[in-house]
């Protein structure tokens, strides 16, 4: 880079004193990942008001060779969206482009700008009568750009698939600051490569989106959630196929937890019960929806689904909610389980998927064998079983040191979950993405043809390296740069 | 190209006599398109047994210049897998590759070579009690590595998507002879770019599809397949949000025929008989299904949704299949449109889409302004509503003579359609492909930033330009070589 003052400089007389700063105190709080896992530096905090500006900004920052960290709501889970400690690079926050475009009801399409956060997107669909069927636990601070460039998940998924299945079409500045404005509303469009697919989990490496369209979908008149023990993982995949046949398109989620999970949850939450009087060694959350006047359908589905299940010996006991309340305090236990965990101590989080028919014997292999190899820790999964994406956890001995034991011994159990998920053909990241995290992992047991196909886009798109350099694209062997 | 001895030799040596022809006689079938449009020469004929040996001789071609043409049953309807007239490039059939390698009834996955007939693969996965939900008129013949790489539509989109949803996973012969392997049955994987979408689509010119997994679903127990006269096609619109609105998911598929399209299958094929008994100026074909047990409530969403649409005025009257072979006489008064219209005399036919909302709109004003403009023409719409994609046909005036009549006034009109298409928001091909056929096309009305991206994303995935040149991406300004 030329000259730190001189972009300083430009980048203020483009944005405003709203739209650039270096004042340290407003920069620091984005230089810092929300699990504060990485820290770093960074030329200033572009924060542009318009596709045009970042354009222009992005023009401004290939002229000087100021790399662009693109940042959301600064909620991912892999380090995507923090700069590095060399200070050379600037964070681009899309947060003040937070505009809906325009609300079609009739054609259930909303189009919106990329720092819309999720949260707000689901307030505003609700008054429409529709929803947007893709959540998570970060809604209230995720953005629509950050789902996009991280092909976020949740737990819809299984239904209505990942946010790569609601995105209709994409807005996104390019690397050398052209707008690539893809924002059709076209349920059907075969004018070549459908550019818009590649920029959706590229986590800001190709291009920064700008602005979406998306899909909506009626609201839910109803739902049921039944809280399920079972005696084992094997039990749980069982019960996920009888549900699949009886319920079919009604069922909505389907979410696996141990009993560690619920026991960490009920001493993490005080006034939090268990859904069953009696232990079991695992539970299932099912939920299931139905549409208006479909009521007594539902009830009827839930009852039958559970009643066969009992017949057949796949489930211990199962409770139906009978209330919203019910099913919210349902999902609570569910969605506590990773700060319930946080609190008792250190622990090394794998967001991994491996094919559904062989989740179970997965952790089962994955948690005998990290217990034996590594004593003192204790593995656990717990999450999607229906879109076969666990999130396996392996806690620390007791004693170990916060910070210090995930550098040491957990560097060393994580590369032995990747390879252990490598060898059952899964991936190492199902939902949480590549970022900065799990870059060289990837490098070390991706296919060569994908990784040499992946630097071959990425050269393309930004030869001059500007977009997010350091994430995602794992780096060429010998080192040089992607 | 070196020498054109000496590569057939060679190919003949990888190949086999089974593999590998230049005879004339048995080449010549796959040189001109099914719709006779196009005819090219070729330097021979490739008929490879397994992704090694496509594999091998893409490597082969690279190291002698010659040209890929890769083709599955040469049904596409825009020139894609015709060699062009210079002779220099060689077609490569993937017919000979056409096992199953998995079927997997609980995940409800499948594996095939791309070399599978859409027909051969329904017929399989109905053994195993499942479906696969994307047909069309030319399920006899098409491949799944041709319904891949032009991301094939047809009647099943509205409610399960194009081909793009379906797969799964894709393994691929790259333009090095490298063989990209990502055949992964995982619901969710986040490892970088989805490279795989780059492949759908993309119509042979970034890869070979040689194989793919696909999603399957359950069986359908019942349909119910209504045929509504309709007194214009904005009531079709509105019948449509009707039926989203009382039938959610249940809907499977909206498709519209004007009455000259109904009257024209009539005289096409004589026992034939009309649904209704009045005259109607439009026909909507409603499909609903339903999956077992659930056959009383099929019955009372289709009465209920008639009833209402009555009440509010918008239909004039309809009739419901009874049987399955009444549901299948109505598909076949719709199936039989193109057949029909094509014994008429000569016709332009446009595969376009616009906004749906947008679609009443379109018709009426393309028609009469066409109509007006090209003195004695007929241009008619019909088709997937639901998705907004119409096939927008020009009947070509009484004496026109075929052949001469497309390539003079006809091309006048298409460009007419075109522009207007544009000007709606729509896209100049839905969901038949670019090919030969629309390059021209696309490069004078696409969005110059969308074509500099294709060009750059070609030029990195195939840098010496052997994969079915000529085809999808358009000439860079200036004429040189994409």
């Amino acid at each position: 880079m030329a000259n730190i003052d001189m972009f300083r400089r430009e980048a203020a007389d483009l944005l405003g004193t709203r739209g650039f700063t270096f004042d340290p105190e407003l920069v620091e709080p984005w230089l810092t990942d929300w699990r504060g896992r990485y820290t770093g530096k960074a030329v200033g905090l572009a924060s542009p008001a318009s596709t045009e500006e970042v354009a222009r900004f992005v023009t401004l920052c290939a002229a000087h060779d100021v790399p662009i960290v693109p940042q959301g709501g600064n909620s991912g889970m892999s380090g995507g969206a923090t700069p590095d400690e060399s200070g050379a690079s600037v964070v681009l926050s899309l947060r003040r482009m937070n505009s809906f475009r325009e609300v079609n009801a009739a054609a259930r399409q909303i189009t919106c700008d990329a720092g819309v956060v999720l949260q707000t997107l689901h307030d505003t669909v609700e008054m429409e009568g529709l929803r947007f069927p893709l959540t998570l636990g970060g809604k209230g601070s995720a953005t629509i750009g950050g789902l996009i460039s991280t092909n976020a998940g949740g737990t819809q998924v299984l239904r209505h698939g990942t946010m790569r299945a609601q995105v209709l079409g994409i807005e996104a500045v390019l690397a050398d600051g052209t707008i690539f404005s893809c924002l059709v509303p076209l349920k059907k469009d075969n004018r070549g490569f459908d550019l818009k697919q590649l920029l959706i989990g590229s986590e800001g490496t190709l291009g920064i989106v700008t602005a979406a369209t998306l899909r909506l979908l009626p609201e839910i008149a109803e739902r049921r959630v039944a809280w399920i023990g079972l005696s084992s993982i094997s039990k749980a995949r069982e019960l996920l196929l009888h549900c699949e046949k009886m319920v079919g398109d009604a069922l909505e989620a389907f979410e696996i937890i141990p009993a560690h999970c619920l026991d960490s949850v009920l001493a993490y939450l005080p006034e939090a019960r268990s859904p069953l009087a009696g232990a079991n060694a695992w539970h299932a959350l099912v939920e299931l929806v139905a549409g208006s006047g479909e009521t007594d359908r539902l009830d009827q589905l839930a009852e039958d689904m559970l009643q066969s299940a009992l017949e057949r010996d796949l489930i211990e006991d199962a409770v139906i909610s009978t209330s919203e309340a019910q099913a919210e305090a349902f999902w609570q236990l569910r969605d506590s389980i990773s700060p319930a965990e946080r609190a008792i101590g250190p622990a090394m989080q794998h967001d991994i998927s491996v094919p559904v028919a062989r989740m179970p014997e997965f952790v089962e292999t994955a948690s005998s064998r990290i217990e034996e190899r590594f004593p003192g820790t204790r593995a656990i999964g717990f999450g999607h079983l229906g879109d076969g994406n666990i999130h396996f956890h392996v806690l620390a001995p007791p004693g170990a040191v916060r910070g210090e034991w995930e550098r040491s011994d957990g560097k060393v159990i994580s590369a032995y979950v990747h390879d252990l998920v490598t060898d059952f053909g899964g991936s190492i990241s199902a939902e949480h993405g590549i970022g900065q995290m799990k870059r060289d992992e990837l490098g070390r047991l991706g296919d060569p043809v994908a990784l040499g196909l992946m630097r071959s886009v990425k050269q393309a798109l930004d030869p001059r390296g500007i977009l997010n350099p350091g994430k995602l694209v794992p780096l060429a062997p010998g080192g040089s740069r992607p």
